[in-house]
């Protein structure tokens, strides 16, 4: 039996979508068993609780001795504020666990890569249930999250791999929880974000990522249509930046906010 | 006569704002001379002009030995695209001119600040013309420029100060352009963001600010409304993040993208 812990570090699921994933892995993982807290239902203005609730979650689920997986319900926007006391906290016990998620929970990946704890991926999160295609989401984390790697990001990247939000991840910079990236493929994605703020968002990421050994770029989904024409895509502005700062842009990566992102174990090269 | 040569780094400002405050001018400032650069009406694609063109015409006007200041037309988005590059081309001739705007800017006033080019300023810049009251945000920039310092912001710091928009300065953090800023009261603005984003620039920012003597708030104006409250106003989220980063919080500053937009001299203390 897998067990599996779910917490929110950022912002609520519902008891709809969390019945609709137990079911799911009840039907077709029948080695699975998800432990989901309480926590991931809780209210507190934007967030799953407030700051110390979100903590005291993550805590327990990390240093939780019987599960082998710690996996974030959905993102938003709030385990900034939460994943540096959290993961001061986690023990021995959290250390073979599997950490999966994306978008906001790419502040505890980026936490856990830097203080070497577990195996921060970046995958699927319960919430996608609600996307259209989500089933297979859900399939492709509890898949990966028993053992079967077929959820896989195919690019065959030769050096070890992260994958951000790029708001995300730009947003990590230069901050207690920014992992060191030197001779890493960095992967990012984006949705909803306005294409000269992708712009704006590269314009300072790449400034910080000296030493990396390239980047790719996920899908930059649902862009806004602005007053007037930004006058570039978003490869474009990706491989602007990446000139400018002397960084391998490596062409795409399969990641980005829908039911196709797929899986990419921090730290691993395929 | 002061001249006072105008560029726009970011946006481009229509014919018809740069003639009001032409006749602006010349009824109440009659020894002010504006110059305004023709690259400020051009377009391409998002911005007055595309990075080269927009490179030479800031290089051209601060570099002109017969103008006193340079007053940036308007914000938007791009003057991160070529501020680097700009302020390198600047000769001895930009040294004692006063350079004026805010907004994005902010990535121009930052630059010069850190190279320690010039008089980086605070302030309205010409397209606040279109803002209702607007006339008296122009006149505020005018009188500063003609050595009436009426428009000043009250707060009466013993530091010296700078003053930036949030996003701005959150996005300056680690790249070539930011300033040191130890030593400083640090005041921010902010308009049309989330609260959420809000928090998140705070977050990411305020791990950058150490050793700054304080930091102010600005208006945080035009919140859009989100799905749910965020649960803490923007003083709260300010003191919030001060506190987590041991940044004494020093109350609000008379700044905003409004036109009740004060002046506020970089590196001067009140």
């Amino acid at each position: 039996m897998t067990r599996i812990a779910v917490c929110a570090p950022s912002t609520p699921i519902t008891r709809e979508d969390a019945e609709a994933v137990v079911a799911l892995a009840a039907a077709e993982f029948p080695g699975v068993e998800l432990v989901i807290h309480d926590q991931c239902f809780e209210v507190d203005g934007h967030f799953a609780g407030g700051d110390a609730r979100r903590i005291a979650a993550l805590v327990e689920c990390a240093n939780d001795p019987s599960v082998e997986a710690v996996w974030f319900a959905r993102g938003g926007y709030g385990a900034c504020r939460v994943a540096e006391a959290a993961i001061a906290k986690f023990t021995h016990d959290a250390q073979a666990k599997t950490f999966l998620g994306y978008s906001d929970a790419g502040y505890m990946l980026g936490g856990l890569y830097r203080a070497r704890i577990g195996k921060p991926v970046h995958g699927p999160m319960l919430a996608d249930i609600r996307r259209e295609g989500g089933a297979e989401a859900v399939r492709r984390a509890l898949r990966w999250l028993t053992g079967d790697a077929s959820g896989l990001e195919p690019s065959g990247d030769k050096h070890p791999r992260v994958a951000f939000n790029l708001m995300t991840l730009a947003m990590l910079c230069g901050t207690p929880l920014m992992p060191g990236l030197a001779g890493h493929v960095v992967l990012v994605e984006e949705v909803s974000e306005y294409l000269y703020a992708v712009d704006r968002l590269f314009f300072h990421l790449t400034a910080h990522l000296g030493g990396v050994a390239g980047l790719r770029l996920g899908r930059i989904s649902e862009v806004p249509e602005n007053d007037r024409p930004f006058g570039a895509e978003a490869e474009e502005i990706a491989r602007h930046w990446c000139a400018h700062h002397a960084i391998p842009y490596l062409g795409r990566a399969d990641i980005g906010h829908d039911a196709m992102n797929s899986i990419v174990p921090f730290g691993v090269a395929e």
